[in-house]
């Protein structure tokens, strides 16, 4: 692990204009780690080969997602903050759908050289500004920069179960209430929009353009680019029983599949629970909300509203999802074949 | 995170020609989980939003390394099966340093479409084969895959401190031994001859030429490409007493520097315990072996040998570097300004 530790001293230069490339990494680092948040759970911080964080129960929760420009990430849509935001939002989201607590993250980066040092900067304060606002006392603990043409991100975020079990796929019961804390649709929509209206005549992301749908669509675009998963929904649905949670982040009905698949049953969804896009909420992307089933007689826990329940199904139709009873067919992204290879 | 417990059932491909374009995400996870080592402390892996891991004594060791193809590798150099293993190793080492045994990883991987399938399978199986060879009971208990055009591997590892304070950079004192366990200088020769003879004649990196290198000095290569840190000796060395430790990355007068430094001390080498090649064994890179420093009464641990002795300097030369009592400038790689662009 690199660390600001290591740090020579460094003439000064001018903010404006610096690059990644006209400071040693030790010096980038020593500019970005006093901008991160401090973990509650941090025993060792950035400084050594490695960090050492409490796990008070014996155990801790893990989960590693990477943001590359390109298939994950356009620059003229999204600031660096909104980057760092995202970044961390995904992965916090992960280790809430398992019941846990986060409690640190570290962050591996690799930029071009000629990335001037306040995207990075930025970047900071978005995992910090995310952090602060969905889950506090989690904090950065270390990290790493490379070079690389595509600017990349990848969290690792940790978690504390607080000594309850971790809330699988696979727990989800025929009768189980289906019930949502968060958001339906709006990520997809915004990501939509920003394809067909955020570019250029060319088809290029344009910043001009994506800065006027932030304006004419905010709740759909901010829903996309800076997602607000709702991270303390995950221990309160683990104390209120939840019996099966996933983070919704593949489209409600694909993900609904893999709880319905685990846990060999089926998923019937109450059309009436879906809003009036029923389309766009069962297959838009990103959205992080967190899914989960509870047993019957079990009062929803605060945030969570039911959308449908789990049936019996035979062995050959599990992960099968219904609408009042009648078939949908799952699509979904996938980066090896949804990528046009762009990154503007 | 993203698991193999999402991937759709498959239609047989041949194995030959498949590239992750061919393949769902999860597909290819299906095809790459099944290679990985299974750690003996994972309480849940693949297969959920994000693992568990034990950590037995309440705390645990985390750092993270990126390897990217361009500053980092050349695949004309090391086949998929070289780069899983380095990627482990170096984050192996990592935790060794602070005297933890390692117990798991996670690791992200961004690759082009276009690339096969068989690279994925064969940076598994180095990765298997690394954490087999250096960190028995060590595995994989997680990852994610996306998309890039430079391939791209990030490993985050975790260890066991097993009830023991970790070893920091800042414990040496004056009157200590200064001592290594590992190799000096062959992976920067390697490396330099890589560079010299291992291209073609527009500089352009070269399988065959490579290949040649790799018979005429297989010890220089082998220690670049495919290094073997003394995991084990990073746990002995603090069971030993060991005031001090770190992973030797940079090259040992840099590394060095780094105890001197957050020491608050200096290092003097003694030039009789640096072998033949002086300047190469104080400056070369990516030797990973584990520098320490310990009480002058001590019995140095098995696999150490003493390099020099820590000294009382004053606070304006705290992390001084002397051979013989004679200063000695310090280099180094940085990544931003060291990679020239090229990523063949």
């Amino acid at each position: 692990m690199t660390t600001a530790a290591d740090a020579p001293l460094s003439p000064p230069h001018s903010a404006a204009t610096e690059t990644l490339a006209d400071l040693s990494e030790g010096a980038v680092l020593a500019r970005i780690f006093p901008r991160l948040p401090t973990a509650s759970a941090q025993l060792l911080g950035p400084g050594d080969d490695a960090a050492v964080i409490s796990a008070p129960d014996g155990r801790f929760v893990v989960t590693t997602d990477m943001m590359i420009q390109g298939p994950d990430f356009r620059l003229a849509w999204s600031s660096p903050h909104d980057l760092g935001w995202k970044a961390a939002a995904t992965n916090l989201s992960d280790v809430a759908a398992m019941g846990a607590r986060p409690t640190a993250l570290v962050v591996a980066i690799a930029a071009p050289p000629s990335t001037p040092v306040s995207v990075l900067e930025g970047l900071a304060d978005g995992l910090r500004d995310c952090c602060e606002a969905l889950a506090p006392g989690c904090g950065v603990v270390g990290g790493d920069l490379s070079a690389s043409d595509a600017l990349t991100l990848v969290v690792t975020a940790f978690g504390d179960l607080e000594g309850r079990a971790p809330v699988l796929r696979s727990g989800a019961r025929p009768g189980d209430t289906v019930a949502l804390s968060g958001r339906l649709g709006d990520a997809g929509i915004g990501l939509e929009l920003l394809f067909r209206l955020g570019v250029d005549s060319n088809g290029v992301p344009d910043l001009a353009r994506a800065n006027a749908l932030k304006l004419t669509h905010p709740t759909e675009v901010a829903a996309q680019l800076t997602p607000v998963p709702p991270i303390a929904s995950g221990p309160i649905a683990a104390l209120g029983g939840a019996t099966a949670m996933l983070d919704v982040s593949d489209g409600l009905a694909i993900d609904a599949g893999r709880i319905a698949r685990a846990s060999g049953v089926g998923i019937d969804f109450d059309s009436s629970c879906l809003g009036e896009r029923i389309e766009v909420a069962l297959g838009g992307g990103e959205d992080h909300g967190l899914l989960a089933t509870f047993a019957p007689d079990r009062v929803l826990p605060p945030a969570f509203r039911r959308l449908g329940t789990v049936v019996a199904v035979s062995a050959s139709n599990w992960g099968a999802i219904t609408v009042d009873g009648v078939s949908h067919d799952q699509g979904g992204w996938d980066p090896y074949r949804g990528w046009d290879g762009a990154a503007g």
